[in-house]
């Protein structure tokens, strides 16, 4: 079973109560989840970071792994163009100076936080080695590995409802923010570290024009923009030509480039569609204050797939990522 | 620095911009937070599970691992007095059969959101195996230990004001749910992970009751009875020949079953206290359809502490679990 079969059976198996549910107004399989609590939409993305898989202790500053995992998160809230307001941590800490560990990740989580006006209230804190139920069972230190996941509630912008992965209409535009791929850099400090979430860019958007469908690159744009088209039940075609590219990586070859762009993930640019005339005046006027708006490719009637313009396949994300190191 | 410090450290650090936060109506250091998002009140609480600390993957049917990481989380929204209305789950899964695993957790979350009308909303599955920003530091398989992270987003029953930690007042009757210690029995399926969350029981209790403050017995009643004596800065005296043993460790002499009562955790029994009268009434009709309500102690003017009616300082928890196996 992949990760993807997975997500189609947790929806599946969630329709019964989540989708059916009289709080739920989207469930399972966007870059967010909205319900209903009293009279209010709250909209709500989790996501966990592993050591080892999303960062490396050993050659990344703790401050920067609290960061992100709370970056990501608000990634999310953006591209469902809401606003976010408020977050919760839960930390996995080794045994032996855990909790130093612990205060570094979450200080640097609420620097972040601080620039959004997003509120930390609350969380979990657990240490590998206390409470133990089997202190036999027990590995040592060096497997004591850190976890952060990270909870962010969210609300949708006043008057603006929230923009869904299946929106997308035939003759749409598909457009991106700023550039993309390389962003594993050459060190663990790189892009996927330190990008800033396009939460104020995601507001400017939603606000000014009717966006049909959003997403942000965490995997890719080869896998990210299949998302909207299975959801929207479209073809995508990408121009080649017109994928804007990371400054980090623009020495490569175009085709070594593209292939970067579509599957190193970790981007988190916006993803979005609009209809032509809205799309033409957004790259007409680029409101974003030096984030670039690109249009990249459209939308066209027919299965769902993402295809480059002359037909061909555009390259697909291996079993692994592909590491730019 | 301890867990208590930790958690000292995040309430300080973010006083400047959580507590002091417009949105923020309760923030860390409860069993919940409570945010206002749009014109509602959102009460939020996040739990983590860590495999060899809190369950062991060899002896628990995964099942009953999803199941117990929701409803520690049910358990913190009974204690606010609160409904839950929908939950996240992030699951960090070994890299081999790990969806298989994410599944079957998945499941027995599920099979006890249903029973309290509570949806899944999403979530985030990562497994310790792929994504690797450094295979070359992935530890082997048997070293990929299962975590799964769960927030829960609830609301005040109707008409009904969140009960917090603080409310305390002299002269209050302290009451508990049910029987206490031993939760972690003899056997891996034990009370900690099978207990019913105190949902329903808080319910009838703040729909009926002015409850001043309530807490969930997890950490066991020493410590989480001088959490609420410490927010509420009065003294609790409990009365020993009044503590309710849970059955499985009746056989053991009063002494140790007290330890265990006061210092095992996991017990998720409601800690709460009410005025004489209203406490009185509590325990003279027991309203809760077979959860007996029993009175264990008295709150009274004076440090915040908890001791035995005679003075006497109570048992105290280890630095480690005292464990009954």
């Amino acid at each position: 079973m992949s990760e993807w079969q997975f997500i189609d059976w947790v929806r599946k198996e969630s329709l019964g109560h989540s989708n059916a549910h009289d709080r739920v107004i989207l469930g399972p399989g966007d870059d967010a989840g909205i319900v209903r609590i009293g009279s209010s939409e709250v909209v709500v993305a989790a996501d966990m970071l592993l050591e080892g898989v999303h960062f490396n202790l050993s050659s990344t500053p703790p401050e920067l792994i609290g960061r992100k995992a709370l970056a990501v998160n608000l990634s999310d809230i953006a591209a469902m163009g809401c606003r976010p307001v408020c977050a919760l941590s839960s930390i996995a800490i080794p045994s032996h100076h855990g909790f130093e560990l612990a205060q570094r990740i979450t200080r640097g989580m609420i620097g972040l936080a601080d620039q959004f006006d997003v509120a930390l209230v609350g969380g979990d804190t657990n240490s590998w080695g206390t409470d133990s139920l089997a202190n036999k069972n027990r590995a040592n230190g060096q497997n004591d590995r850190v976890v952060v996941s990270v909870t962010v509630l969210g609300e949708p912008w006043s008057g603006v409802a929230p923009v869904r992965r299946s929106g997308a209409k035939p003759g749409d535009f598909v457009l991106v923010t700023g550039a993309l791929g390389g962003s594993l850099g050459a060190d663990d400090n790189g892009h996927h570290l330190s990008f800033m979430p396009r939460i104020n860019e995601s507001e400017k958007l939603v606000k000014s024009t009717a966006i049909s469908a959003m997403i942000d690159l965490s995997d890719g744009l080869s896998t990210d923009a299949a998302h909207i088209a299975a959801e929207s039940k479209i073809t995508i075609q990408l121009n080649p030509d017109t994928i804007p590219i990371r400054g980090s990586i623009q020495r490569l070859p175009r085709k070594d480039q593209l292939h970067h762009a579509m599957t190193d993930g970790e981007d988190f640019e916006l993803l979005f569609t609009a209809a032509p005339e809205a799309a033409e005046r957004l790259i007409r006027t680029q409101p974003l204050d030096g984030i670039t708006i690109s249009q990249i490719g459209v939308c066209k009637a027919g299965e769902p797939q993402v295809i480059w313009s002359d037909g061909t396949p555009v390259p697909q994300r291996g079993f692994e990522h592909v590491l730019t190191r």
